[in-house]
């Protein structure tokens, strides 16, 4: 079901590319978005790109999502002025060591994982001294994985925040903010660590959680799966969303996130427990004092423009 | 923001209406769209409506959602054939005590309260025996609030459950079923506690770890509110909307259902620390199995109608 296409602002080409020729590792729902704003937006002179399935490699062929797809990582780094490196997490270091001796002196190498120092530290290692890596997340995303869920405007109105290990080249960082910034992001720079901990509570244990309370509904014996699907309007259905997001990717996230997402489940805990002491003792005014303070952060949200502000999502928009 | 309109199933009015006379209690979000909906489809010949607020009253004399609009709920029920509680679960004893005595013989008493045992213990001994109660839960809902909110679609499509006691009139259970039908939406028959744990699993407790989570992020002190807010595209976001949903509605449900909440919240947690657990141990296998496992409820979701397969729930609808 494919909707009326409707404006954005994202507009048309800048007058000349930022970098002459970028190799995209990776053609999965954030790759094939990056190929095709970099394709609109005029970002790069020439798109290299691969991935390490032969069927997306093949689709991203069809699709005409690159300027040529390549089938190594290795091969697509070539001459490259930026590679980007959009795998699940666990890879990274794996697509480093392969690529590092291929890169071009000068190059910059970003990435896009949800997690940050676990990938510094898988990366890092196989660069060579002469390439400036700058990493990088866009914190933006659908639950469909794969070349044909891309689209141009994913990251437009979102936040990318780049991680620069110390002593990166200021000149390279402020580079790779102009490629965001083309794509239509807003750019933040955070320490590794601190942006671990801020993904912990905004992504991976809103994740966590829905993933739990899926599995918990889908186990249940009292209540029948077609009952959890039919009463699902209730409120369950919001948490399936996310809880269908690629696998392999939040498999990822979770083993390189451990302690900041142990942590901040830590705290989760504790609020719940409290939440759940007050259902037992009846307490009515503790409840009604919760559920009025977190309507304020949605209003941020919305404010923010991170939110639709119409009712249910605007799932069913313009109903009366 | 107003999205154009679009065409939906809902269809025009019925040949007779189904009942005389309709008295709503209570004008808020399932008030105001099932007096929206009665109009439209013409289930009632006549439509008298009130609100505890005169703010409330005032805006649904504006909004011309009723025949007439009364100061009491006493005066509201006079010579109904079918009354609806819409009101939030902890007034509801309250409101048949004051229209017990002056319900027509023979009318149909219903209520659209998220929880069914505790509202039939409080509603039931109020009304006199020449009345049919017949308890109903439409599981449809926006997250906002008030007269404005409703719209005469908001049932179509989703389910409405009936739990009657032990004894109540088969009658007086189709005519209301036929009522429900005629809104748009599928009817389900189911006793009353388990109605109270299906909704546990399917709406109580995913409301319960919203709130949850957006009071934790909110709380912090490492991550900011102006952090959260900016990197909620990550997912946080998909929690605000129902953690944004009224407060007095959803205290009352939460001091109503205590026992079925309570139980299910006890398989959330032990669910949940089991996760933790395999994150602490780096359970790679565990976590992907669970991760690949969730999808399916959602699939089924889809399938049935009860949510759309827009990626983002068409956030952002049309884009390329």
């Amino acid at each position: 079901m494919k909707a009326p296409r409707v404006p954005d602002g994202l507009g048309g080409p800048l007058s000349e590319p930022l970098f002459q020729r970028l190799a995209l590792i990776g053609m999965g729902l954030i790759g094939s978005s990056l190929a095709r704003v970099c394709r609109r937006k005029g970002l790069a002179h020439e798109i290299i790109a691969t991935d390490s399935s032969s069927a997306v490699r093949a689709r991203a062929i069809e699709l005409a999502l690159a300027d040529r797809v390549m089938e190594t990582a290795a091969a697509a780094v070539e001459a490259a002025d930026l590679v980007i490196l959009c795998a699940p997490v666990g890879v990274m270091g794996a697509i480093a060591r392969e690529i590092g001796p291929r890169l071009k002196p000068g190059a910059i190498v970003s990435d896009v994982g949800s997690v940050k120092a676990s990938i510094i530290k898988a990366v890092a290692p196989h660069l060579p001294s002469m390439v400036h890596f700058v990493p990088s997340h866009p914190v933006a995303g659908t639950e469909q994985s794969g070349p044909e869920a891309g689209f141009s405007t994913l990251f437009f109105n979102r936040w990318t925040i780049l991680t620069p290990p110390e002593g990166t080249s200021p000149k390279a960082v402020a580079r790779l903010a102009s490629f965001w910034t083309g794509a239509g992001a807003y750019v933040e720079i955070m320490q590794p660590a601190h942006h671990d901990l801020v993904l912990a509570i905004t992504s991976h244990v809103p994740h966590l959680i829905a993933y739990n309370i899926v599995g918990t509904a889908a186990d249940l014996e009292e209540v029948t799966r077609s009952e959890v699907i039919k009463f699902s309007a209730g409120g369950f259905r919001d948490f399936t969303r996310i809880a269908a997001s690629d696998p392999t990717m939040w498999r990822d996230i979770f083993l390189n996130n451990k302690e900041a997402v142990l942590e901040m489940l830590g705290r989760f805990n504790e609020d719940l427990s409290a939440l759940q002491r007050m259902i037992r003792n009846g307490d009515a005014e503790g409840l009604f004092d919760l559920f009025t303070r977190t309507r304020a952060i949605r209003r941020g949200i919305i404010e923010q423009g991170q939110e639709t502000a119409a009712p249910d999502f605007g799932r069913r928009a313009g109903e009366t």
